[in-house]
């Protein structure tokens, strides 16, 4: 592969490499030197001049499923035929159910081990997600009726936050029983909120990604 | 002051300058050496014997205050007059009040430049304020009527983690409007538990501390 000359096609080879050894290995036990290994005699230093750590580079892959994650989010945001409510459905009901996830919880990264990966989940989830598409959901929401609340902004962060880290089984190395009790708890805050919108099958669904992280993270060990 | 003999008052020397000074000047304007030069001539080694970083000071420094916390919520948790709920009430009431909250909204640290920090509370509210002080007074409601949720350790975990992170505006950098958004959706999640335990003497103690920290945040800059 040729070097320098396309360095965003030289990013994109490193992450495609790394996250394919991430799902096979695990990530706690690819080393950056098993990412060089298969990275066809590209060097150590080109590597390292795209990044500095393998955290850096795990970040990077996240990154870049999050982008195609807020994709989805935009496309039910924009859509003309459902009220705030059903748009907050539709945003759970695709996050969860999207096919990358099962890879994601695959990589099953300890996420004590990886501050820089919950500072960016946790950025991304205040600073790009509660604001960019689940607020515009909620505020219009409250203009069609199907949401009622006098702190839209607090409320999307609260929802997207309990959502995206609480509920997160990675984050919290959650057992099945303990995602299947953060789920009716989740359920019932909604209500709380006059919020109906999750269901059955999304329970099964996170409890079929929480049994995927379990399974793999002592997968190597 | 001797050193080495007395390994215990030598870390509780360094730690009482160190927060001396990081309340004078505030965290993020205190260095190593600004310390080092008010510990009575006790060496540079000496202080890194004990902490690796001004970080691991910081953390030091507040655990030894959630040692003094948890003795607060020990004492809640214990006593025999009050039900499930009513305990739950006076922790957040005796939480909120203390004096020492002052000084800590003082210090300011900046939790996304010292993930330590960040990792420390987030530990300690999972692993200790939910499952050994607010998951028994639950439990204790269940029996005692005034709580009800067949998810005790889940409805614990929500509860403390919210209030003690997602509502603690030094985390999230809440202005005195944010926080006043927040305890507001806080209250109305709560009331979906079926819990009336929030007041407006708590709103009012909130908005001073959060108006406490975003004047010390940039005092020195």
């Amino acid at each position: 592969m040729a070097r320098n000359k396309h360095p965003e096609e030289t990013v994109n080879f490193i992450l495609n490499v790394a996250f394919r050894l991430f799902m096979e290995k695990g990530y706690e036990y690819t080393s950056v030197q098993d990412i060089i290994d298969h990275l066809d005699g590209l060097s150590k230093g080109a590597i390292y001049h795209h990044f500095k750590s393998k955290e850096d580079i795990l970040v990077a892959v996240t990154e870049r499923m999050t982008e195609q994650s807020n994709q989805m989010l935009a496309r039910i945001r924009d859509r003309s035929d459902l009220s705030g409510r059903d748009k907050l459905k539709a945003i759970f009901k695709e996050s969860i159910n999207r096919p990358v996830q099962n890879d994601i919880f695959t990589v099953a990264p300890n996420f004590h081990k990886n501050p820089k990966l919950l500072f960016s989940l946790l950025h991304d989830t205040v600073e790009e997600a509660a604001p960019n598409y689940i607020l515009p959901i909620i505020r219009q929401g409250i203009t069609d009726g199907t949401i009622e609340t006098d702190y839209p902004e607090q409320l999307a962060e609260l929802i997207i936050l309990v959502a995206n880290v609480w509920m997160n089984p990675m984050i919290f190395d959650s057992s099945e029983e303990e995602s299947y009790g953060k789920f009716r708890i989740f359920e019932r805050m909604l209500r709380g909120f006059g919020l109906d919108i999750v269901d059955e099958e999304m329970l099964e669904r996170l409890q079929e990604l929480t049994s995927i992280y379990q399974k793999n993270k002592y997968k190597y060990m």
